[in-house]
């Protein structure tokens, strides 16, 4: 599964495999500006903290090409804006912001050698950042199955929240990539998958990333995991993350919080996995992350249709923050963090 | 809202309101024979923990017109079997037994009276737990609505799981009962409904009998829960029970035990609202509850379209527990009961 591509850029042309109609249709749509990649970011067709930094930067690289450019002055205020707008395209995961920030460095740096080494550089920044990914994943399994054998050598049974998996980094993913380094040093008995309301990126992600690799999978709604685990179902929890503050508070998508709560409660080492690019030390603490309100149509409607009353009222916030000291350990690329502070 | 009917019993023939598919029509279905009944409880046309008791009772009514019974041995042994399957059509909801028990007793106090005799006063025994429910759900609502007032006297929010509703229990409801009773005090700002997955019950149904009433009320997914309450948003939590163990320990929809997690962890008071007939003493502890563990589809599909993989398993568990001693209180059409051996 994790062959497939979730973002593809060839000859100035991006494509993105839109999640949200994942698993039932494999679709991919072209985006063919700058502004279009907001939208399909802000949409959800493509989704993940490093998953939209990557499109982030592949749609800095369609902002270059939308225009002839007089002069590097008109280009860096066009990317000034196209920057601006990426990065307001979701608020919280802090990955799209470093993204894009390191493209338009990167622009900076190469602004008066003309379009087409423009052109190069950018596109080269952007694969950079795709395959560091990639690599970055594959160390974080690493470390983080490390870190699961410590709990047990085998037959140990791991949840985790939303999708932080190949759809959501490109890579082996960030707690998937964990899982999948589990499954193949055979510590992993079972994964327990949070269907993640309202969107059910584990319904319908993180359960067909894994069943298709052949990774025993079990879905459950959210609320359950917290029965589960007091029942000792569950030996560990792994979750991505979407932002990290300075302080090690982490915000990630809402019910990460109620799972960390729950898995403290019983004893339950609790991880989050998550690339160097997703700590913020700009911002101090958890209260300071902005968290990403969405539409109420994705609690009140599924599938098209109604099921709540016209009228109610609806919080639909995406992302929760689940305070340091509930989280047992970071799982990073460069090895296994208690403390956040370490990294500064 | 509390004005519509949830159970109709007219001259032997039943009529439930079809809870499936509120809120988006308002359908009555007519219920023609004792394992029909069963079928609709099982299915959930019915439910709520009172509800389903009192829709047993009418379904005993139903049972004893399905046949000329020779003999009262032969109405007996007839009704033996029907209680079997009423009673077994959901096994956590402690009510439906007990309602049954209720009409059993009846039946063998008036076996030799006559067949006309019997169908009166099953009827009548039928109607006499219906109307004790509303009764309870009236007392249980002042004792709530005080309670509360002495966590605030004015701008409470409460959250709610499920529907512990009109619809739950014919009446008032238990915990909306206290809800409304604290409405009418001018306690209440808000209700917190958290949807309940995976059948809704808190989108479909809490949220439309508030509305309906005017009461405001909010829709959170489960998850958003404990992130609200450590922001201080969420003053109370009051949910339903389905069955109450001689320890106190509460078998309630599942998610009931993660928000009475969070709640301990913020130091907010959480109530359950049940009436005597919720209180299962012959049960010691939780542990002993029986879980009902439902179909897989009521996760992987929503609205008859799938969401998940293909062949992804699913655990399905109705209902969790939740242990006393993360109970406030429980608020009883008895008063407010602080530890659930003062019952016994």
């Amino acid at each position: 599964m994790h062959k497939v591509r979730v973002i593809e850029y060839k000859n100035g042309r991006l494509f993105l495999l839109d999640q949200r109609i994942l698993p039932l249709r494999i679709e991919y749509i072209e985006i063919k500006s700058c502004s279009a990649a907001a939208a399909a970011i802000k949409d959800m067709a493509v989704r993940g903290a490093p998953a939209i930094g990557i499109a982030g930067a592949y749609a800095y690289c369609l902002a270059v090409r939308e225009k002839n450019f007089s002069a590097p002055a008109d280009l860096m205020k066009h990317m000034n804006k196209s920057s601006a707008m990426l990065i307001k395209a979701r608020p919280t995961a802090v990955n799209l912001k470093w993204a894009v920030g390191k493209m338009h460095k990167k622009l900076f740096e190469v602004k008066n050698q003309g379009i087409e080494k423009i052109k190069t550089e950018l596109e080269r920044e952007a694969e950079s950042i795709m395959n560091a990914q990639v690599k970055a994943d594959l160390k974080m399994g690493e470390y983080g199955a490390e870190a699961l054998k410590k709990i047990k050598k085998s037959g140990l049974s791991v949840m985790t929240h939303c999708n932080a998996g190949a759809l959501a980094t490109g890579g082996e993913g960030t707690a998937l990539g964990v899982i999948r380094a589990a499954y193949r040093n055979d510590i992993l008995e079972m994964v327990y998958a949070s269907e993640t309301r309202p969107r059910l990126q584990g319904a319908r992600l993180t359960c067909w990333e894994l069943i298709s690799e052949g990774i025993a999978c079990t879905l459950i709604c959210d609320s359950l995991a917290a029965s589960l685990m007091k029942r000792g179902m569950i030996d560990a929890v792994v979750t991505g993350a979407d932002r990290i503050a300075a302080n090690g508070d982490t915000a990630n998508k809402t019910g990460t919080y109620a799972h960390a709560l729950a898995a403290k409660q019983h004893g339950i080492p609790f991880y989050i996995a998550a690339p160097l690019s997703t700590f913020d030390f700009d911002t101090p603490c958890g209260e300071e992350i902005e968290i990403e309100y969405r539409n109420a149509g994705e609690v009140t409607e599924i599938n098209g249709k109604r099921i709540a009353p016209e009228g109610i009222s609806v919080i639909n916030e995406a992302f929760d923050i689940t305070p340091a000291k509930m989280i047992s350990a970071y799982i990073t690329e460069r090895g296994i963090i208690k403390n956040v502070r370490q990294l500064q």
